[in-house]
């Protein structure tokens, strides 16, 4: 049994993990860092959809490297911890324990079926979408042959799963409960659009319904049916599971810490646990809108990035004051060639936790004048509170330029911005790269809230 | 003589003029609002060089429509102002006079040549870049015939010109006086990658040089050389005089406004000038830098339109105050298939006023992981302030979300945000729009600077 000693462990080896253990290590040169990954190779968990499409094509296209570590000094480990004791802060793996001083928890999330469905995982055809290399490999050559997919979730990963299954010849249908796809994550006129560029590529959507079953009718042990509510079925060779993650805290059970409600390790704003020496960060950590504080599902691997930093400076003790509390779950998607993106809250949910919002939509085109040659529609939805008529949420549709425009709005949103300090705000502006002066949507689009609130002020 | 009326006033119908009108109508609703044009149509002036290449191809494909004016009951009046009467209140044309409670000038600017080469503009072949359909329509006829090109200035408009003019066919010259073109918009390590990218597409470029006189060598009043201080000379068909604007002020002239010492009318943050019922906005109108207040060269049309907005809802009495003071020169400029963009102040532009600064440059890629068909070199600079890491500039090299990625920083910028803000602030990543989470280049290169400034404290 070997016994290793390291000043800071982080347990987990994706974005938030790997990006906690270098900050870590920067922040604190003179203390030894270590990651502990259970795989020397980590997938890029956005990109796994890709790897089905002649986009990535393969598995190997998406691997993260870690070379940055040995660089600056930080140590990897590569193995599967069978256990954490916090009384003798002791590690424990198959040949190995290390000691530490401070940990940090970075174990991610696992894939969430629902209980009625857990047994169709063990027929041939049938899978989740773990962020696991190996899965994917095989999933991917399983796939290949086959014809016919029934993807079940209607999120992020469902949608891009089906568009890239579709891309690369399958006939995909997607089975959901609601009108439109992407409902959790985009007010209903904005979803609308996304769920007609996913028809437009080809994939086809059965609405307000629901899987009941998914089996093997011949009693072979490879999937063939997919049973809905309705009563319908659907003849299948594939069923892609991609109804949610959720929380990997096995190994912080049993060790005095608290949990949310979701399941995530409670932690305060600098990401320490209810334990002083022990931090937990990215989808294994309990998340808190940044509105009314209560509990928030978010898990992005951009959260857990901004976690991970914000874990890594302030291990030792607070360093970096942060301005800004609670998360904002801010998030793009392309559907096809169409790039739709979300920050903050919607209209949607901001009414359904009884805020007293007011919004705006404005389209126009990301180009000008708009007959540049790939001028694109480009869709600008605000929410803002009624009363200070500052900025909660922001919605867009466009190119790809929609990425760091959303990103744009996110840093409006953690600076306390208005829609009137948004009519007077400073942008550039090329034929290119943007809309036109005059046009420029985000701006347009707080206008229009503006009009809307004088408008209610008058009545 | 007709005799008309309206409230309000707009002169000149550019970006900052239309924006102008627009948002005086939509905030004044009970005031009328008159917009006076030269033209029944404008150009989007910062499309002009696209119209001599493919991109484009013509001056009607770059067009701005008045649409929205008679939507709004705002009214157009095209017609050629003589003169401006301030204690009538009148503005007079040939056939009509229009009396006023409130004006405002957004008259724009005017090509700048140097005294000693204005003569050439008279030769057949040497052009200007004025913002007028006419004179460019009758360039791109003339310039379609001829083969060589010599470009004077290395600006923004200088240079999409030339790459412009090369990439339909010519052979194109560009004379500058400095090392690298755009020299005085980017520090040297950002203008040495494009100029790189500019010699990529086939544009010469003569360093260290300037031309002293354009002449017709043969006497025939047709241009066939430009002479250089270093004694050599290029034979050339066309000569593009890209040498910059001035404020086109000569209707303000002898009312009893200020001007300011680029001769721009000198106004307050809500644009209005000595003159309570006299506002400018856009490149008439004299700028302040965002942090000394010192004045500013700034003309760029969505600095107009901020200003026009500004203008047009705050005429009668501020109703929007503004939380930000003076102009940011943010913009954006593609050279060949790289975008570059700058907000705020560059370094050197820090350093020779005495400010003390430190920064640092980050270079990653535009996508993840970097294997995704269109991923592209992404370079950002960050400028702050050494005492409190205040960002005051930052630059950035990359594909076309670099025009939106540059807009969130002058957000920063103008939301004084630190880079330690920087290094905890929470963005949004997307295999094809965006950096990994873990290596986003705004955080990385704000987590460089932190590094530097702990390692100044140290020594």
């Amino acid at each position: 049994m070997e016994k290793l000693y390291s000043d800071i462990v982080v347990i987990g080896g994706g974005p938030g993990g790997a990006i906690c253990s270098v900050t870590a290590k920067l922040s604190h040169p003179e203390k030894e860092v270590m990651n502990i990954r259970e795989f020397e190779n980590q997938m890029v968990p956005c990109a796994i959809p890709y790897t089905f499409s002649d986009i990535l094509g393969s598995v190997e296209k998406n691997l993260i490297s870690c070379a940055m570590a040995d660089k600056i000094g930080m140590k990897t480990l590569v193995g599967r911890v069978e256990k954490v004791d916090l009384e003798s802060k002791t590690i424990h793996l198959a040949d190995k324990e290390v000691s530490f001083d401070k940990l940090v928890f970075a174990t991610g999330s696992k894939t969430f079926v629902h209980p009625s469905l857990q047994h169709a995982l063990k027929l041939k055809g049938v899978f989740s979408v773990p962020k696991n290399v190996q899965y994917i490999k095989e999933m991917i050559e399983y796939v290949k042959e086959k014809k016919r997919v029934v993807v079940v979730g209607t999120g992020f990963i469902g949608i891009e799963m089906a568009i890239e299954l579709c891309r690369s010849g399958k006939e995909v249908t997607v089975v959901g409960s609601k009108e439109y796809i992407l409902a959790n994550s985009f007010d209903d006129e904005i979803a609308a659009q996304a769920h007609q560029e996913m028809l437009n590529a080809g994939v086809k959507y059965i609405a307000h319904d629901r899987v009941v079953d998914v089996t093997d009718n011949s009693g072979d042990g490879v999937v063939d049916m997919v049973k809905l509510k309705s009563g319908e079925s659907i003849e299948t060779e594939v069923v892609v599971l991609a109804t949610g993650y959720k929380a990997n805290t096995e190994l912080a059970q049993g060790l005095g810490l608290s949990f949310g409600h979701y399941g995530g390790i409670m932690v305060d704003e600098y990401m320490k646990s209810s334990n002083p020496d022990v931090f937990a960060i990215g989808d294994c950590a309990m998340k808190r809108g940044f509105i009314s504080k209560s509990e928030s599902k978010t898990m992005l691997a951009s959260t857990a990035s901004a976690e991970g930093r914000v874990a890594g400076m302030n291990i030792y003790g607070i360093q970096n004051l942060k301005n800004f509390s609670g998360t904002i779950a801010i998030f793009s998607t392309m559907v096809a060639e169409v790039a739709f993106s979300s920050a903050g809250i919607t209209e949607a949910a901001a009414k359904a936790s009884n805020a007293a919002v007011v919004s705006a939509v404005f389209e126009g085109s990301n180009r000008h004048p708009e007959t540049m040659p790939d001028a694109q529609k480009q869709v600008v939805k605000l929410v803002a509170m009624q009363n200070t008529g500052q900025i909660i949420g922001g919605q867009i549709i466009g190119g790809k330029e929609t990425g760091e425009m959303i990103n744009m709005i996110g840093i409006m949103i953690e600076n306390k911005m208005s829609i009137y300090d948004a009519m007077t705000m400073q942008v550039s502006t090329q034929p290119h790269l943007t809309a036109a002066p005059p046009s420029y949507p985000v701006v347009m689009c707080a206008s229009m809230v503006a009009a809307k609130l004088k408008s209610m002020m008058k009545s």
